[in-house]
């Protein structure tokens, strides 16, 4: 065994440890509290493997599990940014290219690399891969918000149109999880937990 | 698209949120709070992608990588079981069987035949692939503890003993790897984190 090497390697697993305090906008869908990035990755890992049957035919099944169990890793530096908060996306990428290069780098150079490439990867999104597994980041946080009677969509006033446009990723990997998605979003708005554009018209 | 088969997969994935509310005695590094279940099988399947070099060859990554992500779901009813706690460990296999059967139930049948056959496999623990999950299982609290000087150790007074014979699974896979553990115990033990049985025979 290589000392060094494995040194290096549980560096970085004890500071990957830090994702587990960071809070994303989410609730758990009791609504008991926040949920963090590591569990949410660790939910979104396990559907990839439970919705496999939905992804393009041939998608590399173990590449994406690995990519979304790092996808969110790069948010130890550069925090969680809210999916409806504008502003916190405009320097985003910027954040999350110098948390890239300083948490990746600290793996052996072959692991930083692979790693990289992975989460490179997803965010480019244009592999069946990536368009799989951002297709279930989305969905994730969707059934978090539903159970939570609207969760964080309701405390952030996040309208039915700005939710569709977030989950349009789903449409584009299977057109009747998509058809299933919009009749639940019309669900919660129908039950009153967001509102849509008109009605802010309406009230305005 | 199955609607059923769909609508059913749904309902276990939003089940399984539960797991993030099931805390462990481990702490976080920073030793703000204990660790919930759905943050350690992240953890602890990441670490399989990056420690893979340490298993036996021909070791199937992917499915030891899916058998973490399932490892802990039938501590959603079953709680989890601290790993020194030997009145809770005498009914813990009968708690989790039950588990197993009603939350893999919920899935269309052939995944709940899947998802069953990977946890039966880790529980079995004689396959390569459990194996190596299993020491991984195993050597991520010990990270989580060491790096909380002595975390849940010390504060429910586990021995360094209890803890050697506790890490065991390490070195059925890589001596290395072992040698390196025993010295971190010993390095958490001089430190004065954790007692040996011998301190605390001379302390009776």
């Amino acid at each position: 065994m290589d000392d060094s090497r494995f040194e290096q390697q549980i560096r970085f697993i004890v500071e990957i440890d830090r994702l587990k305090r960071v809070l994303r906008r989410t609730l758990l869908t009791d609504g008991s509290r926040r949920e963090n990035s590591a569990e949410h990755s660790w939910h979104v890992a396990l559907m990839a493997a439970l919705l496999a049957e939905y992804a393009a035919p041939h998608v590399d099944l173990p590449r994406v599990i690995e990519m979304l169990l790092v996808h969110d890793l790069v948010e130890i530096d550069a925090g969680d940014t809210f999916a409806y908060d504008t502003a916190g996306q405009s320097d985003r990428a910027e954040r999350e290219q110098a948390a890239a290069d300083r948490l990746f780098g600290m793996l052996p150079a072959d692991q930083a690399r692979r790693l990289r490439a992975l989460w490179d990867e997803f965010e480019a999104g244009t592999s069946d891969e990536a368009k799989y597994a951002i297709a279930l980041d989305r969905l994730q946080p969707l059934l978090q918000n539903v159970h939570a009677q609207g969760g964080a969509w309701r405390s952030h006033g996040v309208t039915r149109e700005q939710i569709l446009l977030r989950m349009q990723p789903v449409q584009l990997i299977s057109e009747g999880m998509w058809e299933w998605v919009v009749m639940t979003i019309d669900t919660v708005w129908a039950a009153g937990h967001i509102r849509s554009i008109d009605s802010i018209d309406r009230l305005s």
